[in-house]
C-alpha cells in the first residue's frame, strides 16, 4: 500500500472501534476516487453533543481526504413513529418536522463538516417508492433466525419481552439505503454493527461492492463512567454557549481529558504526545484542559469566544476558588465559643466579632461553600472551610 | 336461541372443524341482518378439485341463509411470488394472470356459488394502497414470539429451517383483509386457523367486531388416507368429464363415501341417515354411490349429464362386471377333462364342446377375466371364474 493511503488508513482509524474489512477500504482508497461514505442519523434528535461528533470528526477526515459524504436523515421511520405506540417519545414525525430538524442539524453538523462536500439526504426519497409488495420483498431478505442472532433482539428473545416483526425490518431498511446510495463506506456507533452489516450482504446481492464498514465507540460523558447522553445530564452540547462548554471541559478527569483528545480533537497524534510529554514532566493538567476547551469552542463558536471563555473561567473560577493551599488553624473550643463570630475572630479571619458580624451581614461569610446568613450561626464540630470575603480563606479545626 | 337460528348453526356447523367462536355467531345470525362472509383463495389455482368445494359448499349454505359471500383473491402476495426464489412453482403472477385465474375461479365457482350473493374481490385493491410505511405499520401488529407459536413455524425454527421474514408478515396480510372487508365471518382450512384468528386479532384493534372463524377439514383423497390433492393424482376436479367423475365416485371405499356426503352432498342429514339404513336393511353400497356421484354430476355438469354417466357406467362396468351371485360348481376331473372346451360343458356354460371351441375362437370366453385364444387351453385345478359372452358365469372348483 502506498504512503498516501497507509496515511489514510492511519487517519481513519484513529479511535475507531473496528473496520470491516480494512483490506477492503485500502483497495478502495488506492483506485484514488473520492467515494461515497455515509452515515445515517436519526430525525428525532437533532440536539447534538460531543457524543455524535465522534462519527462527524471521522466524516470530516474523509472529507479531508477528498471523498464524498452522504448525511442520511432516516425520515421514512421517523415518519412512522413507533406503531407499537409504546414508546410515546417516538411520535410521528410530519413532514415540516423532518425539514425543521434537517435544518436544524445542518446548522450543527456544518460546524464540522464541509457543506460543499457534503449530500443531505432523505431515506424516504427511495423509500416510500418501494411500496407495501416491495417492503415485503424486502422483508424476504434476511431470515428470522439470522435476526435473533442480533445481541439485543436474542435478549429480549429468550427474556421473554416483546419484539414487534417490524423491528426485524429495520436494519434491512438501512441496509436498503446502502444499496440505494451505493455506499462505499459506512460508520456508525458500536450499537450500529449489525446494522451496517445488512447493508454489505444486500449490496452483495444487488451485485455491488459490498460497503466498508467503520464502527466508532460511544463517547463516555463528563462522569467518566456512563455514555453520553443528554437525558443522563453528562453532556456537552455543540450548541452550548462557550462558558459552559469551557467549565464543562474543565470538569473532566485527568484520564477522560486524554479519551476525549483522542475521540474529539483535530490535533496529531505527535501532538498529543507532546501534551502527554509535557503532564508526564510534571505539568498541570489543567493546561492541557484548557487546551481542548479551547479547540472546541473554536470549532463550535470561534476563537474569539475560545479566548474569552477561558478569561471569564479564570475570573469565575480560579480567582474564586477554594485555594489549593490556605492557613490550617485548630481551635479548641467551649460550647459559648461555637458562635460564628467568635470562630472567625479567633482564626484571624477577621479584627473583631463587631467586623464579623457586618460580614455576615454583607453575605460575605461561607462555611464549606454554604453562604452564612444568620449572625448567631453556631458552627459544628470538626473541620470546615471557613471563607470571609473573596479572599480569606482558613481551614478551621473546632475541638472541645 | 329461536328456532331459525338453531336450524341455521346446524346447517353451519355440520362437518366443520371448528367455530371460533360459536356464541358469537349465535348473536350475529340472530341479528337477522345479512352478514358478512369471507373465505380468500389462492390466485395461482384455479384448477378446483372436489376437496376445495368443501368450503365453497360452506359458503353455499351461508348464502342459502341470506349473507353476502366474499370470494377473496390473494392477488397481492400472488404477485408478489416467492421473493426468496426458493419456490419455483411459485413464480410472480402478472396482472393479467390474476385476471385471467380470477375468471377461470368464477366459471368453477359459480357452479356451487350464487353469482348474485358472491362479491369477487382482490386483496391487492387495499394491500396496494397500503405503501411501505403502511406494511411496515401492518408488521408491527404482532410480536416475533406470537409468530413463532405458529406449529409451522415453530418447528421449522427448532429444526433450523430457514424461515424468511416476509413469511410473517402474511398471516398479517390476510388479517388486513378482514379489516378491509369487515368481514363476520371467515372460513378457512383447518391448517388456516392461525391466520383467521389474526383477523380477529386486528379489527379488535381497529376497533371493529371480531370475525368469527370456521374451520373445514381437510377432504380425503379418493384413496381414503391422505388429503385430496391434484399432485397425488387421488383427485375429482370440478371440471372433470361426467363419465370420470361417476368412476372416480364409485371407487371409493364404503366408508369413505359417508365421508362424502358429509362433506359434498347437499342432502339434509335425514336423507342421509335414511341411505344409512338402507344400507343397514343390506342394501347395495353401489346404489349410495351412484346417488352421490349423481348429485356431484348435476352441480357441476346437469342432470341430463348425470343420467347419461350413469347409463354409460352401466353399459360399460356393470354389464361386464362380474356379477356377485353365480352358479358354483364343482368337478372332479381327470387330466384329459382338464381341456377348456370340456370343462365349460360339464358345467353347463355350453351346449356342446364344439359351441365351446366356437366361442372361444370368438374370443368369447374369459377365465378369472383373462381372455382365452387358445381352443386347446388347459384348465388348472382350484377355483376360477369361467365366463361365455356378457351374461354366463359360473365359479369352477376343479378338483381330481
Amino acid at each position: 500500500m502506498g504512503n498516501a493511503v497507509a496515511d489514510a488508513m492511519a487517519l481513519i482509524t484513529r479511535g475507531t472501534d473496528e473496520v470491516l474489512l480494512a483490506d477492503e477500504l485500502e483497495k478502495k482508497l488506492s483506485r484514488g476516487k473520492p467515494l461515497t461514505i455515509k452515515a445515517g442519523f436519526d430525525p428525532t434528535a437533532p440536539d447534538l453533543h460531543l457524543g455524535h461528533t465522534v462519527l462527524l470528526n471521522k466524516l470530516k477526515i474523509f472529507q479531508d481526504l477528498g471523498h464524498q459524504v452522504i448525511f442520511l436523515i432516516g425520515d421514512f421511520t421517523g415518519m412512522i413513529g413507533d406503531p407499537t405506540g409504546k414508546n410515546v417519545t417516538r411520535k410521528p414525525l410530519s413532514e415540516a418536522d423532518v425539514l425543521e430538524n434537517a435544518q436544524t442539524y445542518r446548522e450543527q453538523v456544518f460546524k464540522i463538516l464541509d457543506p460543499k462536500k457534503t449530500q443531505v439526504r432523505f431515506n424516504s426519497e427511495w423509500m416510500n417508492n418501494l411500496g407495501a409488495a416491495g417492503m415485503i420483498k424486502l422483508a424476504s431478505r434476511q431470515t428470522v433466525a439470522r435476526m435473533l442472532e442480533r445481541d439485543d433482539f436474542k435478549k429480549r428473545y429468550q427474556g421473554g419481552q416483546p419484539i414487534a416483526i417490524h423491528e426485524f425490518i429495520y436494519p434491512l431498511v438501512q441496509g436498503w439505503d446502502s444499496v440505494a446510495l451505493k455506499a462505499d463506506v459506512e460508520l456508525g456507533g458500536t450499537d450500529q454493527r449489525f446494522n451496517l452489516l445488512m447493508g454489505r450482504e444486500l449490496q452483495k446481492e444487488e451485485g455491488q461492492e459490498p460497503q466498508t464498514v467503520i464502527t466508532v465507540p460511544l463517547l463516555e460523558g463528563l462522569d467518566g463512567v456512563q455514555k453520553m447522553s443528554k437525558s443522563l445530564g453528562n453532556y456537552v452540547g455543540i450548541t452550548d454557549a462557550p462558558n459552559d462548554m469551557f467549565g464543562k471541559i474543565m470538569s473532566v478527569s485527568d484520564e477522560l481529558m486524554w479519551r476525549y483528545f483522542e475521540l474529539l480533537s483535530f490535533r496529531s497524534d505527535a501532538e498529543i504526545d507532546a501534551l502527554r510529554s509535557f503532564i508526564a514532566e510534571g505539568g498541570n493538567p489543567r493546561d492541557v484542559k484548557v487546551a481542548l476547551a479551547k479547540e472546541l469552542i473554536a470549532r463550535f463558536h470561534d476563537e474569539a469566544a475560545a479566548e474569552s471563555a477561558e478569561q471569564d473561567f479564570i475570573q469565575r473560577f480560579q480567582k474564586n476558588a477554594i485555594p489549593d493551599d490556605m492557613p490550617e488553624v485548630t481551635l479548641s473550643v467551649s460550647n459559648e465559643q461555637l458562635g460564628i463570630a467568635s470562630v472567625l475572630k479567633e482564626a484571624g479571619l477577621v479584627q473583631s466579632t463587631s467586623e464579623a458580624m457586618r460580614m455576615v451581614k454583607q453575605s460575605a461569610v461561607k462555611v464549606d461553600g454554604e453562604r452564612i446568613d444568620d449572625t448567631k450561626f453556631q458552627c459544628a464540630l470538626g473541620t470546615a472551610v471557613y471563607q470571609v470575603g473573596k479572599r480569606k480563606f482558613a481551614r478551621i479545626t473546632l475541638t472541645d
